[in-house]
This record gives C-alpha cells, sequence and structure tokens, in this order.
C-alpha cells in the first residue's frame, strides 16, 4: 500500500517545517502543525482537578465564535483563548416544558439551570426543577465541599447565567424584592420563600462576585432580618466587602467567607467594548463599515479578563483550597439580540481575554480544569448576499467584507436564540469529558466529577457539633450557642425547646460552616434543649440546657427534647434555664422561627436534587 | 478540598449506574455515562490507517444535524452514527477570492477542494488553486500510492463534493463536454485541456464510482480518442463495468482498475429519503406536521447506507491494499436551499445509516480512520416564535413542536450557504488530528498522513521502465512497446523519435501503472528512441528501437534521441526502424502528440500541488 515516505518527510525536504507561507498555497490555511495525536494524547489528563473555571460565552455559538473570529483575527487566524483549548466537542442546549416535553429552543435561564445543577427545566426558571424544586448548584456544591466560590459577568449579576449558580428561583426576572412581590410570590421572603435573586445571593455568600446590575441593590427587603434595609445596607451588615469601581476593587486583598466581595459596578449590564451600525433591512448592501471602540466602556480594570484575574488571584491566594469560578461574556447574546454585530464581536473578544487569563493561570497551576463553551446559539449567520431580513457589512480587522444576516426577528424586536448544539471545549483534568455528544447537563457532571464533589449536602453537615458557652444559666441569662461543620449550609435556624414549650431563637448566616446563636435563657427553670438546625440540609444539633437559678440544682422532671429526624447530638449540656429569644428573626426561610419540619422539607428537596447521580440514556445508539 | 465520597459512589447506592430515568431528572439528560477520559484516551490511536473512509453531510452545519436529530431521535437522542464517533472539533470553511483575500461564504466547489487538496480555492473552482494550477487530490494520491478508491454520493457523480475529488477545472458546472466547451473553454479537450468532470473521472479511473448524473453521460466527447462517441461508450470502451439499477450493482463481485465500477442510478440527483411542506411565510403558525416518505426514493439497495457497504465490500475485498473512499449526502444542503426542512433530515438520517456502516466496517477492520463532517454551514435554524422570513412547523417524532426558520433568501429563492465553522469527527488512527479548531484543508494532511501518503506524485512514477517486445523490428512492422510502474500516471503518450524525426504513437490508459503501445516501426532503418511520459507526472522512460530489414545491420549513425529531463533508461533497447503512429491520438491532455514539454510542465504544477507541504499559522496563538 503506501509508501514509506511520507507527507512530513517531503516537508523538511521541500520546505522548512513552519514556514510562513499564504493562505493560498497548499497547506498555507492548514492549522496543525503536523500530527499530533502524541498532543492531544497528552492533553488528556485524569481528574481530579483542584480548580474549575467555566467560561461562559452568552449566545456564542459557532457562527458567532466565527463572526467574531473572522473580524479580529481573519478567517485563518484564531483566537488565544477561546481557540487555544485542545479538547472540543459539541453539547445540546435543549429545554424542557413543564410537563416534561422538550422545547427545542431555549433562553438563557433553562441552559444555565442545566450546567449549574445538572438537571433540565423550563426556559424562565432558574436551578428549579420542572417542577419547581430547587437543585443544587455547582457553586453551591463547591461551597459545601470546603471549596471557594466566584461568580464573575459582564452582565447585571442576578442575570440568568449568574443567577443560576446562586438562586433558585421560577422567574429568572426576579431579582429583587420587588419583581419577587410582583411575579414570584412563592419565592418572597414575605411568604416563606428563598427571596429574590440578590437575597439568594446575599445568602449564599460566594467569596468573589464581581459584575452589573448594582441597581437592584437599592430595593429594600420586605422581610426578613433586614426588611426595610436596602440590600447594600443587607450586604454591608452581612460584612461584604461592597466595591462599584476600578479603584475600589484593586485595593481588595483577600475575599473570603468572613468578608466576601460584592463588586457591583453598572446599574444594568456592562457596556460593550465596540458599537457599530445595527443590521437593517438591505443593510448588507450599504458600503462596509469597522466597529469602533464604545466610549462607554468601563475602565480595562474592569475588562472581563481583569476581572477574571482578580476573581482568580482572590480564590487562588489559600494554596490549601480550590475554587470553583464561573464567568460570563454576557452581552454576545444581547447584542445578538439587538442585531448589532460590532457588540457581539467586542464581548466575544472580551470573553477570549478572559479565557486566556484563565488558561494562563491554569498552564501554570497545572491542576485546573478550564471549560469555555455558550448556553445556547444564535441568530447571526455569515452569508454571502444581502438577505431579505436584517444584515450588516462589515470590514473585517484582515480588510474584506463580511455580511452578518440577523434573520429571527423583525427590525427593532428581539432577534431569537437558536436550538443548535454549540460548541464546549476543555483544558486541564477531566476536560476530556467534552468530547464527543454531550448534553448541556453533562458539564456540570464533569465539574463536579472533576472536583470530586460530594453531592449529598446533608452528609456534608452530617458531623456539625453544637456547643453552649455555660451548660447552666440563670433565668433571663443571656448564652451564646454555637455550631460547627455545617460546611452545606448557609442559614441555621435555632431554638430552645422543652416538652412545654418551643421559642425560636433566630436565624444566622453560617459562615465556614459556624453558626454563632446569642439567646436569651427561658424564664422557668428546668432542662431545655437548645437545636441548631441548617436551612439547607435540614441537618440538625442540639444541647441541652439547664436553667437555673444561681447556686440551685433543678428538678430533673423535664427530659430533653428528642432531636428531630437527623439530629446530631451536641456537646456539653448540663444544667441551666432558658428564656425565648429577645426577637422575631425574620423568615429568610420558609420555616423561620421554629418549624423545623419544612426547614427540614425543603432541605430534603434539596438532597434529592444533589443527592442522586441518574446517569441516563434513553436510546443507547453509541456503537463505539 | 473536596470529600474522598465522589458523585459516582453516590449513584451506586442510590441508583443503579445506567438506570433509566427521565429527561427531567437530575442527570436523567446527561450522555455519559460517567468519566469518560479513559474511554476518550483509548479512542486515540496513532496511525497509519490502512483505509480512510470520509463522510461528508453537505451543508451539515451543527444546526442541520441538531434538526435531523431532534426530528428522528429526539432532543435527548443521538445519531448511532453521526453521535457515535469519540473525537470531535470545529474547522473553518472559507473560501479565498481569485486575489488571494478571504471570502468568508464559501460553496461545495472551494470546500471539497480544501480537504481534497489541502489548498484552498475560489468558490467554484474545483481542485484548482486561485491561479488554476491543478492540485492533487487524495483520491488521485491514494491511487497513486496504491490504495483503490472509491466516490459515493446522493448528488450527480460531477457535482462539487464528488467532482473535487477526480477533477481539475475552473467551474464546478462543467460537467460534459458540452458545458465545457461553453463555459470551460481552457479545460475543453479541444483546446488541449483536461476535458469536462466527467471526462476527468473516466480518465482518473477511480476502482468505485457511485451516485447520479446519468444525464451528463449521454453527452457525445468533442475530441480525443472518443470524440462523437457519448461518455457511456467512452466509459463501456474504457472497460468500466457500467450498472443502473439495484440488481445491476448487486451483480457486481469485483471492481478494480482493469474493470472499475461505474454505477450512475439517476439523471440527476436522488430523490430524498423524506418530503414534507417547504417553509413559508408564515409556515410556523400553522399546524405542526410530520414528514413522509418520497414515493420516488430509490430502491432500498440503492441508499448510501447501501451504497456505502457495497463500495466498503469492493475496496476491502483485497486484504492487501487500503483504500479511500469519500461518501456524501449531498441533499442535506440541496434541500435546505429550498428551504425544505424535511429534505434535509431525511437525507441527514440516511447519511447517519451510511456512516453506521463506515463505523460497523472501521471497528471490525480496526484499521480504519473515519472522518465525518461538512463542507459548509447552512440556513436553517431552530427558533422559538414564527420568524418573520420562511418558517416551517414540523411535529418531531417524539411529538413536539420544532419550529424551523429559513431566513437567508425570499420565498422561492435559494437559501443562503452560511459561514460558521462546522463540526468534524473521526474515528481510528490519526482521528485526534480533528480535535480543536483546525481548518477544512487540514482534513486533507489528516487523511494523507494517516494513510502515509507519499504526495510527490514524481517519485512514485520514478521507477518506471519501458519493455519493448522486440528490440529490432522490419521497417513498417508492428511492435509494442509495454510501460510499467507509472505508478501515479493516469495516461501517458508515446513517441518514436530520431534525430532527424519525432512521430507520435499514441496516448493510452495506464492500468495499474501499465501502458501498454502497439506501433508501427518507422520505415527508415536506423536506430530510433521509443519514450513513454506519464501524462500526471511528466516522467519519461525510452528504449533504443533498432529498424533494420531482416538479416541486416543498420549502420550505427544516428545515436539515440536524449531522453527529456527525468527521463528514465528503459530496457532492451536494440537496433531496428520505426515508423510514425497509424492514427493520431485526440488530445485529452494539453500536448497529446510529441509535445513532451508542455505535459512536463502540466505535472509540474500538479507536483509542486502534491510535493510540497508548508504547514503555517498565521498568527501563532495557541497557548497550549
Amino acid at each position: 500500500m503506501a509508501a514509506a515516505t511520507g507527507l512530513i518527510a517531503g516537508v523538511s525536504i521541500l520546505a522548512p517545517l513552519g514556514a510562513y507561507a499564504a493562505t493560498d498555497d497548499h497547506g498555507g490555511a492548514a492549522r496543525n502543525d503536523g500530527d499530533k495525536t502524541a498532543a492531544v494524547r497528552e492533553s488528556i489528563v485524569d481528574g481530579p482537578a483542584k480548580n474549575v473555571i467555566l467560561l461562559i460565552g452568552d449566545g456564542m455559538g459557532d457562527s458567532e465564535i466565527t463572526v467574531a473570529r473572522n473580524y479580529a483575527e481573519g478567517a485563518a487566524g484564531a483566537f488565544a483563548g477561546i481557540d487555544a483549548l485542545p479538547l472540543t466537542g459539541q453539547y445540546t442546549t435543549y429545554a424542557l416544558n413543564k410537563d416534561g416535553t422538550p422545547n427545542y429552543a431555549s433562553e438563557s435561564a433553562s441552559t444555565a439551570s442545566g450546567w449549574s445543577t445538572g438537571t433540565k427545566t423550563n426556559n424562565g426558571a432558574l436551578s428549579v426543577d420542572i417542577a419547581g424544586t430547587p437543585q443544587s448548584t455547582l457553586l453551591e456544591l463547591a461551597k459545601a465541599n470546603g471549596l471557594r466560590t466566584g461568580n464573575v459577568s459582564t452582565a447585571e449579576i442576578q442575570d440568568a447565567t449568574p443567577g443560576a449558580q446562586v438562586a433558585h428561583i421560577s422567574a429568572r426576572g426576579c431579582y429583587g424584592p420587588v419583581k419577587t412581590t410582583a411575579n414570584c410570590a412563592a419565592e418572597a421572603l414575605e411568604n416563606g420563600g428563598l427571596g429574590s435573586i440578590s437575597e439568594q445571593l446575599l445568602t449564599l455568600r460566594p467569596d468573589v462576585v464581581l459584575g452589573g446590575g448594582s441597581a437592584t441593590f437599592t430595593e429594600k427587603a420586605v422581610a426578613g432580618d433586614w426588611a426595610g434595609q436596602t440590600l447594600f445596607e443587607q450586604a454591608a451588615d452581612r460584612d461584604y466587602q461592597l466595591v462599584s469601581d476600578a479603584a475600589g476593587l484593586d485595593a481588595v486583598t483577600a475575599a473570603d467567607q468572613s468578608a466576601p466581595v460584592l463588586g457591583l459596578f453598572t446599574p444594568g449590564n456592562f457596556p460593550t467594548r465596540w458599537i457599530g451600525p445595527e443590521a437593517s433591512v438591505g443593510g448588507g448592501d450599504l458600503a462596509p463599515v469597522s466597529c469602533t471602540a464604545n466610549p462607554e466602556r468601563l475602565d480595562t480594570g474592569l475588562s472581563l479578563a481583569s476581572l477574571t484575574d482578580k476573581a482568580i488571584d482572590l480564590l487562588s491566594a489559600d494554596s490549601e483550597q480550590g475554587f470553583f469560578l464561573q464567568v460570563e461574556g454576557a452581552s454576545i447574546d444581547k447584542r445578538d439580540h439587538a442585531a448589532d454585530a460590532c457588540g457581539q464581536i467586542g464581548e466575544t473578544i472580551d470573553l477570549d481575554e478572559a479565557v486566556q487569563s484563565a488558561l494562563a493561570f491554569a498552564k501554570a497551576d497545572g491542576n485546573t480544569l478550564v471549560v469555555v463553551t455558550a448556553d445556547h446559539a444564535h441568530t447571526s449567520q455569515i452569508v454571502g448576499s444581502t438577505p431579505p431580513g436584517l444584515s450588516v457589512a462589515l470590514t473585517t480587522e484582515e480588510g474584506s467584507p463580511m455580511l452578518v444576516s440577523y434573520g429571527t426577528a423583525e427590525a427593532g424586536e428581539s432577534q431569537q436564540h437558536t436550538g443548535s448544539q454549540v460548541r464546549i471545549a476543555g483544558y486541564g483534568p477531566g476536560a476530556a469529558n467534552v468530547l464527543g455528544l454531550t448534553d448541556q447537563t453533562d458539564l456540570f457532571f464533569t465539574s463536579s466529577n472533576a472536583l470530586a464533589l460530594n453531592t449529598n449536602l446533608r452528609s456534608l453537615s452530617a458531623a456539625a457539633t453544637l456547643t453552649l458557652d455555660q451548660a447552666a444559666v440563670a433565668p433571663g441569662a443571656a448564652f451564646t450557642a454555637t455550631g460547627a461543620g455545617l460546611a452545606a449550609d448557609w442559614r441555621a435556624t435555632s431554638e430552645v425547646s422543652s416538652s412545654a414549650s418551643t421559642d425560636p431563637l433566630g436565624v444566622v448566616d453560617v459562615i465556614d460552616g459556624r453558626a454563632v446563636i446569642v439567646g436569651t435563657a427561658p424564664t422557668a427553670p428546668g432542662q431545655y434543649t437548645v437545636t441548631l438546625t441548617g436551612a439547607q440540609t435540614g441537618v440538625s444539633v442540639s444541647s441541652v440546657l439547664t436553667v437555673a437559678a444561681a447556686g440551685t440544682t433543678p428538678a430533673p422532671t423535664v427530659a430533653p427534647t428528642p432531636a428531630p429526624a437527623g439530629a446530631v447530638p451536641g456537646t456539653g449540656p448540663t444544667n441551666g434555664v432558658a428564656a425565648g429569644v429577645a426577637a422575631a428573626v425574620g423568615g429568610l426561610l420558609a420555616s423561620t422561627g421554629a418549624q423545623v419540619a419544612p426547614l427540614v422539607g425543603i432541605a430534603a428537596l434539596l438532597l434529592a436534587a444533589g443527592g442522586v447521580l441518574v446517569v441516563v440514556r434513553r436510546r443507547r445508539h453509541g456503537v463505539l
């Protein structure tokens, strides 16, 4: 068969390998530098990874990538970030209808929920399944597993892609208390729900959150501990480091659970890097134009790459902990909706620079999985002649005309998402899982498996303990109960109870698994049980508190209240007297107060989501 | 960081791995069966491969794949062929303008030329560069390297995709002599060109050619050996096995260079598998419909999968030789142009079945590279609401409505190709070269490297020999000259010459490197040189023929004519006398007759194409 003299041998004789040739030469347009089998093999690295960085180009279908590459790098060029990941595949992005049937045209909420939770849902819903049941997210699970977490976007931070990592809500538009009261009543704090997206974000407490959307934080909470205060005031009260400009961000030197960073740099979405003419009917027939710099673009210290660098710096500062970071270039989608080619191209370049940052870190670190993909495809198409719908002719940076068509909506209306499978690309430990055909929900497993996350939240809080500062206190005296090890809880509720009474002690934030309750002992002497219950897992821990006048020993007539299901014995109960909590604590959770059972119910749903993986193929077609 | 208890461990406790769950369950839509790093690693196999099968979905962008998958397999389903290849990437498909600048919207001729030759060209051109210089194709190189070759399509076999493997011509429409005379004058046989696409196909002589396009073969050649005869008559005269229906194809039991199979089953393109409503303005608002079987579809024995099976059977019959086979599903593109979703979907399914055939062979064989890709993306998009342009609502086989938009041309006009990068997928030795971002021209190198092809055609014919049946013949007597080893030539020209005269002996087909010339010796006694020159490589071999009356010895006054540049000494020259060839041989090649130099000129151009590989990156961005 074939002669032994191969192509590569010929090269070394006839032309130096790697010599620069014109695109029209034989081999001049090829991108591979000879056979890359060995390089590909080398790029396949087993997990686990210490860190995962997901970079999402919203609406960045293959067509959007090509539009941007042609414009900025030339047809024969390559993005230094987006195009540099060695392992590539395609994934499906369909959504479900509420009845479980497929919806072939998805949007950013259902799609972001898909990779954030591993569960398909309906359009508009954030990290709940089609029945409305909350599903644990990668960011939540990473935090519960002791990793640091970050969430970066050029959009409003409540927008679907960043929102899906931090909130569980039926309608993506419920950014703050106002919209939530109006449109997401079931999730409103005042109705015992988890609250708006912003309020859920504040409760989840990622270490680093950077993006737009400050406007919502000027709204006031309508229920809960911070009722009547703005979300900014709430954030400050909960020890967030609030920053709003590049200088402020630059001044931040650390971010952790005790002082997370919340950087909100615009009231709404970030301005894009570039501006240019929106496509119009017949626009393709106009003289081609170039994109221009957007004078409203933020300070370079607030570019997506800068934010990514800062987030990585902050999250990787502790060399022991790993981290999970999501980064979104949001306006590829938003400007595609607006038939604004320059807007979407500039945003793609911004994302590419962020990918370069992530890859530079990953390459140096050696133990980081980087994944670059989109949530769904979009409208823009490169065509050869002016189409009947909207179009625009651009002069690319290599000086050639490129015609871009937007044909899924009328002028002035929003161009539609499209249902094509999209590219997914990976680098680092576990990245081989992106190859071939996968679904968006596989990315949840690719990421959680790479980080070896325990997705059973309950088990992560199971070793929790509760310690009282005094085993016995005087009636009505103050005492402190400290929970620890509630790794998978961000809030905890507490109560003091006997067979005769149950009094709430309040709801507190859990910081690094630790919850501190300052209570007042009941006025009636006797033996009480102080119980602390994690709001996310339903795990309860309790200790016996003895309430007695100084120098006396109370009659041991009252047996400790049996702990709720799942309760873990606390430490150090002795005699004492307790009293009801001084102030009622507002309902962040459905069951704020003494009703542990409903809390457990919510937690059980979360557990059901996070604790079970059923890998499925309805149709087993794979022959290989 | 992460707890030791991983996700997979949880599965085995909570639900059997692989249990079937609903798509709306957590993990229910995931496609990966757990971590597939090891499986991916195993799928990466070094070349060389014995065989290469390229399967091209014309116009099969990611959107077209998704449209077809949603319809036929369900959103959560997978194609058993197309989706089963383990190694995947994206490649760019841009064309060039004649001046070398990029054309971001390509078509099937420039794109097929790209992977067929490794050289970018302008839209409409087939396997010539932008200067019009012929570029060696994979099929040509495979044949020249001693492999068997096949070319299968549901289109007219002269159409761009199959045509690019077999012809070098400036305009893809020059199927036969009529159009070539009219539109491709420079390539017309009567003007010394290589001839129409059909005539170049007949000369190249692939072992197996199956498709449509019989109408062109009823045209008559206007020059050359078969002037005045139909191409069918010519094919028969050149020992092709001609078949036109399933029974005829079924009866073929072998195909090789001595008797290649030319199966042409329709005058034009094949009818598609399915029919349905064409998209229309407002069509998305009509009640969704299902696709229906096309009553005009060919016999099942002529499905693309059946043709693929037959081609593989014939090409793999000799267990020593490897083969190169290209298979095209052409009407994904053609029906997309017509805004006919059912047509394009049915054709995608047909291609999928062909891919299944190829994979089944490759899996069993263990030494075959299979690549599945597209030539360019196309118009169809899945949307959520009726767009302003053309649209159609289909009820998929899972019972859900899917809306498909065609927005790049008005009703009744041809929907446009689009310039997006497209999926490329591979299986087998060398398949790792499809990963990441490549260009269409990389596929040439992926394939030729996998087959370890020597792309220097001249070197493949360099060991040729010429043997005369008699070293000395009587004046005007018949003699036979047999060339052998012209591995990279499909035609050869011959002449007999002395210092005083040069007379053509004719042009003949080269079969398995062998060319047999039956000539008549010159009438003047003396020493002559018989020269045989390969039409593709320009390699010449010669032998001395002594023309003398019986019993005499001619005076050694005439020295043998110096061989042309590149000539290889033949064997067995002795004394004799030769005469001019009896009949003039029509001009298949530009220099038919005695003008060796122009032949060498053409060959040198081919060599320039095939003999040099310059792997280039204009911009070196890859960081990994």
